[in-house]
C-alpha cells in the first residue's frame, strides 16, 4: 500500500445514510486496497449529543452541529452529504465552493433547477461529484452491464422496473416527513423512481419521453406524537390528531428510450409483502436479464444462443472471483448484503480522486434522473406524455 | 346420471382453437358430471380434406366447409367460433340468429362496435352466449378470485399484467396473417392484453381510464413462402419478398380503476426467454396476490394478517379437493396443464345452458374487454390519457 | 393414418389407476399419430354396477367382473393391469399365458418371487411388456436423460431423489389398505422409492448395494369405517377402533451405482406441505440437472462449459417443440399435467407392438426395481450394508 | 453505554477466517450495544511480515509470531482460535491453561479425544468457550428455532441436510492441505457435515444412531507447486507430480434422533453449481421449515394450522425488527450476508463473558459434533449402523 496522504472525510448526516456511509467508509479500506488511507475527520449533526453518541460508535474524530461550520474546516477534502433531501442543493454547493470533493446521498435534489445549480458548482470548482445510486454497485447489476456491453442481450427491446415497499401501508403509519411535500419533494416517485431511472440510464440508455400516473390511497394520517396533540382548541380531537398526506402513495411510468426501446416504472409503497423489491427485467434481441434486490447475489440471464433445448433463465450466484467486486469479500457461495454496495461506491470515489477516472454516476447523472422525474411528474399533471429536457454535461459531451 | 336430451354441439374452426375446443368437449363428460350428454355434431373448415381429417381425428360425426351451412343445421344447439377473430361477429350473430347458444374464443371481437352488434344479437335471440377468456378458469385464478370475495386482500391497490411471449423475436420469422391488421386487428395488445383485461375486470373490477403506449420493433418481415416471390419484376428479389408488419409488436397500458386501484399492463412477442407468461399481481391492504401462467398449479399470496413473525409470500399448490375443479382431476400434488382450463369452460357453459344459471365471462364481458383495448389504441394515438366507455348489460345492469 | 388392424384393450381395474389408464388410451390417438387404431373393449371390477358405470363414463364397449374371464377373452390384444399390487403377478401371468401383450402398473410385483414368475411368463408367451414407471415419460426427465447422453453432465458422481407426501400425515387418518403390509406390501418405499429407483435406473445405471433405515411415526390408526365397530364387546370404544399400521412411514436408502457414483433416496408421507413432490438432483463432472413433479413442465440445468461468469443453474421450460414429446401438444409455454405422462406410455407401447421396437420400462426393468427395493429392506432389518442381486435379461443381455 | 473495561483480543490464525473473525470484533460494537468495548490487541501469524499487514489492515495492535507467545500474555482476555483445524486443541488448551477465555473456529477438533480434552481444560479452567458453528447465528435460523419452541411444527418426523460445493471439481485441483488426512481429518465430513451436525443438534436434538457411506472420485490429484517438483530423482515427471487424496470428497449420513425423528446429512465438494449450498429441512406433525445458506435472508415455512385453501410454504424474508438480530442491521427487505453471522457470534460472547449468561454453541456442543461425524466414520468403515457415545456435560447435565 502506497504511503499516500490520507483523504480527510466530514460528513453532514447522523441518520439511516450517515450510518450506511460510516460503515462504508471503515470497511472500505479493509476489503479494497485503497491508493489513500482514510480519516474520519468529522461528523456533522444538529443534535451534539446524538452527534457525539454517532461519533463514537462510529470513529469520526470531531463533532460539528452546523453544516456550514462543517465545510468550512480547512481539515476535510471531501462531504459526505447525507442529510435530507432537501438540503442536498446547499451542503453540496457549499462545499464544492469550499473545493471540497462531493459524494452525495440520491436523489440529487428535490428540483431540477436545484440540481443543475448543483452540477455548475461542482464543476466550476473543479471538484469530483458523485451521486450514491448505490444499486448501480451491486455486483449482479454490474454484471448485467457487462453482459450488455458483451453483446449478450443484443438490441433491447424492454426495461421493466419495479421497486415496491410496504412500510406505510398500515393508514395509521403516522405522518412523517417522507409523506409531506415540502421536505420530501415526493414520495416513491422519487426515492424509489429515481433509483429505478439510474439504472435504466446505466443499463439501457437516455430516455427521451415519459407518460406517467399516481396515485394517493390514503389521505390523512395521524400527526406523529398525535397523542400530545389532541387538546388542541377549535378542532376536535380527531381532526387536530390528523394531517394531510402530500406527496403520491405510488407512481406509474412508461418510457421511450432514444434507442427505440420502451419502458415501465413502478414505485409503491403499498404492495404489501415486498419490502425493498427493487426488481429489474430487460429483453433484447439475444437474451434477458432480471434482477431483484431483495435476492441482490443472484442475476437471471436468457440467452437466445444456448443450443435450442437447454435455454432457460439461468440463475447465476454471483459471488465468484470473476464477477465484480465480489472477489474482495469471500469465497464463492458467500453472499454480501445491503451495505456493501456503499463500500463499493466509497472504494471507487477514492480511486476516482486519486486517479482522475472518472467516476458515474456523477452529478451530471444525477441531474439526469431528476429530469426524468420532473417531466414524470408534468405528465401525471397534464394526463399526456411529456419530453424530457436534454441535459448536456458541462464539459460538452452529451452522453 | 340423467337421461337428458344429448346438447349438440357444431365447431367452426379447425386449427389450434378448434383443437384445443374438440378436446374440451371430450373430456368435460369424463371429469365432470354434466346435466346433459355431448354429441359432437358437426366440424366446419373450408379445406374439406383437412377438415375430415380433422373430424376424424376428435371424433366429429360430420363436415361442414362453409359456417353458414354449419349455423343452418337444425340439428345443432351450440356454436363453437373458433374461426380467426375477425369472423367472430358474423358466425356469432348468423348462430344466435339461428337460435343456437354460442361459445366465442377470445377476444370477442376486432371493433367494439362489432362486439355491440354480437350482443345484440344473442341478447335479442334469447340464446347463451359465453367468451372463452379461459385463464378465468385456471383454478389458481378462481382461488385467488375467492381469497379476494373473502376479504383476505382487503383493498386492492394495485394490479399488474404482464404477458410475455418471445416467438416473433426472431427477424426472420415470417409476415402471418397475425402481424397484418386487416387480419388480426392488432398484435399483442388485442390477442395478450384482452386475457389480462378481462382478468382485471374479474378480480379487481372495472377500469375508467386508460393510457397506452404501443411500440414496433421490426418493420418488415419475409412473406410467407417469400422464396416464390423473388422473382415478381420490377423489384429487388430482396425487396419483394418482404412486406410491412401493420400491426404493434409491444403494449404498456397504465388504468385507473372505479375502485380507485390502479393498474398496468404490458403485453409483448419481444421478451426473450418467455413463452407464456401470462402473470399478474394484486396488492391490497390485507394482502397479496401473484400468479404466473407457467406455473398454472401455483398460487402465491402474502397475508398481512398472519403474525409478523411468518408473514412472507406462500406458495399454494392448487391441487387440493377444496380448491375450485381441482378435485375433478387427480389427488393432491398431480398437476394440470393448460388444455383444462378449456375443459372447465366447456363443463361450465353446459350447465350453464342446462340450468339457466349465469355464466362469466359472457358478451357483456367480452365487450367491456374491446371496449378498454379500444380506449387504449385511441391513446396510444393521442398521447394522452383516455376514458373507457361505460358498457350496459342488455338487461339493463351496468356491471 | 394406416388403416391396420385395431389394436383392442382390456383394463383390469377401475380405481384411480384404472381411470387414468382409460384417459390415456382415448387421448393418446388424438395426439399422437397410432400405427394402430385402439378399441376399448373391456373393463373388468369386481362391482359390476361400478365397473358399468365406468366404462359408460371412459366408453370400454363391455364388462367384466371377474379378471380371470377378461384374460380369458379372445377379443382382446393387450390386458392393462391397474388391479392393486398384491394382484399384479396373477393377472399379468395369467394374460401372457393367454398370449396377450401387457402393461403393467408399478410398481411390477409385491416380492422378487413374483416379479421372476411375471418376467418368465411374458417371456416366455413372447408377448410384450411394459411395466408403467410413468414419471420417465415426463418430457423434462426425457430431457434430462438426452442431456446425459449428450456428455453435457459427464460423469456423475450423485444421484439425490426425494419422493415426499404428506395425505397419512393426520395420525386420524384411517388404516386403509395401504398401511397393511399384506396389502401394500411396503409403505413409501414400494409406493414412492420404487418410482426414484426406476428413475435412477433410467438416468445414472446399475445399483449395486444399498443400505437402508426405516422408520414408523404413528403405530395405531382409526380402523376405516371405525364408527360401526365401535359396540364390539370386551374392549373398549376406542381400542376397538383402532388397529396397528404394518407398513414403514418413511424409508432412506443411501446406494452405490456400479459406475462409482453414489447416491440417497428419501421417500415420506409425513413431510407437511409436499404433495406429490417427486424430486432428483444429479451432479456430474461436466454439469448438473434437477426436477421437481411439482414443478413438471421444468428440468434444471447447470453447465460447466458455459462461460464462468454466467453459470448457474438454468430453468428450461420443456414446452418446445424439439423437447420430448412437447411438440404433440400445445405451442411453447402451454403445459401439460400429470396425465399426460400415461399417455406417452400408452403410445409408445402401442407403437413397441407394432413395430418391435424396444420399449423400456419393461418387466426386466420393473423387477430390477423390485430387487433393489427388496435388498432395502434386507439392509434396514440388519442394520449393514446389503448387495443387490443382478439381474439379468431372459434374452442372455445384463444391462 | 457503559463504562466497562475493555474486553483485550488475540486472535490466532491471519488467513480466512483471521479476517472473517477481525471483521466481526470490528463490527459488533457499531451493530450491537456491548456491555465492554473491544480492544484488538495482538495478531499471531507464523510469518511476521504477512502478520504485520494483516495487523495494520484489521487494527491489530501488536504481531506475534509464536502462538504460544500469544496465550502466554497477560493483556490479552479472549483467544481466539483461527489456526488450521490439528492446532485448534494445542492452542485452545494452552489459552485455557492461561486463564484466557475461548472461542474456537469449527469443527472443535480432530479427533473425539482432543475434543474431550479441550473441553476438559476450558471446564478445568473455569473460562468461557464457544465452538463457532455461525450458521447457527443466521436471523432466519434462529427464527427457525423460534418457530419450533412456539410449538409451530409440532412432533419433528424429518431432518434433512445437504451441504454442497464445488470447488474442487476439477480433477486439476491441486493437492492441498484439505484433501490430506493428517493436516485435515477428513473432506467434506468434518468441513461440511459438522456444521449440519451442530444445526440438527441446535435444532432436532441428539441423534443416537449413524449409517455413513463415503466415496472419492479423484484418487490423485497435482501436488501444488507441482512444476518445481518434476525433477526430483527415480520418479517420472509426472507422477512426481502428483499425490494421492486420502480424504473423502463425498459423505452421506443417516441418523436416528433420540426424539424418534430420523434424519438424512449429505456432504461434498462435487456438486457442480453449488457454491455454499446449506441446506436443511425440518418436516413435523404442524408445520415444516427449509433454509438454503445461498438465499439466507429467507425462512420457507409451511403450517397446518393454516387454512386448508390457503395453505403453502410462504418465504419469509427474515429482516424485520421483529426478527432475531435483523433489526440491529438495517430496515425491512435490507438484506444482510455471509459475514454478518460472525458479527453475531463474536456479539453474543461479550455478552456472555460479561455476563455470564449461557453460550452455545460451547464446547460441550463442539464435542457432541465430533463424535457424531467419528461414529459415522466408524460406520463407514464397517458398513454397519453405529451408535454414537453419548456426552455428559462437565456440570453433570447431560443435554
Amino acid at each position: 500500500m502506497p504511503e499516500a496522504s490520507p483523504l480527510r472525510i466530514g460528513i453532514a448526516g447522523t441518520q439511516f445514510m450517515g450510518r450506511a456511509h460510516s460503515n462504508a467508509w471503515l470497511q472500505a479500506p479493509r476489503f479494497f486496497d485503497l491508493p489513500r488511507p482514510i480519516e474520519l475527520r468529522a461528523a456533522c449533526g444538529r443534535n451534539r449529543m446524538a452527534a457525539e453518541e454517532f461519533a463514537r460508535r462510529w470513529g469520526w474524530q470531531s463533532v460539528e452541529t452546523d453544516w456550514r461550520a462543517l465545510v468550512a474546516r480547512d481539515d476535510i477534502d471531501v462531504i459526505d452529504v447525507c442529510v435530507p433531501q432537501a438540503l442536498h442543493a446547499a451542503v453540496a454547493i457549499a462545499a464544492a465552493e469550499a473545493g471540497k470533493h462531493v459524494l452525495c446521498e440520491k436523489p440529487l435534489a428535490l428540483t431540477q433547477a436545484d440540481a443543475e445549480a448543483m452540477l455548475a458548482a461542482v464543476h466550476g470548482a473543479g471538484v469530483r461529484h458523485c451521486v450514491n445510486h448505490n444499486y448501480r454497485r451491486v455486483p449482479a447489476v454490474q454484471l448485467a452491464k457487462q453482459l450488455i456491453d458483451e453483446g449478450r442481450i443484443g438490441r433491447i427491446y424492454h426495461w421493466r422496473a419495479t421497486y415496491q415497499q410496504d412500510w406505510i401501508i398500515d393508514p395509521e403509519f403516522p405522518l412523517t416527513w417522507h409523506l409531506q411535500r415540502e421536505h420530501a419533494g415526493s414520495g416513491p416517485h422519487g426515492d424509489l423512481n429515481s433509483h429505478s431511472v439510474d439504472l435504466a440510464h446505466f443499463l439501457v440508455g437516455r430516455i427521451e419521453s415519459v407518460s406517467c400516473l399516481t396515485a394517493g390511497f390514503i389521505d390523512e394520517r395521524p400527526l406523529p406524537g398525535a397523542g400530545a396533540a389532541t387538546f388542541s382548541a377549535g378542532t376536535s380531537a380527531q381532526s387536530a390528531a390528523r394531517g394531510r398526506v402530500t406527496v403520491e402513495d405510488a407512481s406509474l411510468m412508461h418510457v421511450r428510450f432514444a434507442s427505440g426501446a420502451i419502458g415501465s416504472f413502478e414505485a409503491t409503497r403499498f404492495a404489501a409483502g415486498r419490502k425493498n423489491r427493487n426488481r429489474f427485467e430487460i429483453y433484447g434481441s439475444e437474451g434477458s436479464l432480471a434482477f431483484d434486490l431483495e435476492r441482490m447475489n443472484e442475476l437471471e440471464f436468457y440467452s437466445r444462443n444456448d443450443p435450442e433445448h437447454v435455454r432457460g433463465f439461468r440463475t447465476i450466484l454471483v459471488t465468484e472471483a470473476c464477477h465484480p467486486y465480489a472477489g474482495r469479500w469471500w469465497p464463492p457461495g458467500h453472499t454480501i448484503g445491503y451495505e456493501h454496495t456503499f463500500v463499493h461506491t466509497v472504494a471507487d470515489f477514492v480511486t476516482a480522486i486519486h486517479t482522475g477516472v472518472a467516476i458515474h454516476p456523477d452529478f451530471v447523472d444525477g441531474l439526469r434522473v431528476i429530469a426524468v422525474l420532473e417531466a414524470a411528474l408534468e405528465s401525471a399533471a397534464s394526463g399526456r406524455q411529456t419530453t424530457v429536457s436534454s441535459i448536456q454535461s458541462p464539459e460538452g459531451v452529451s452522453t
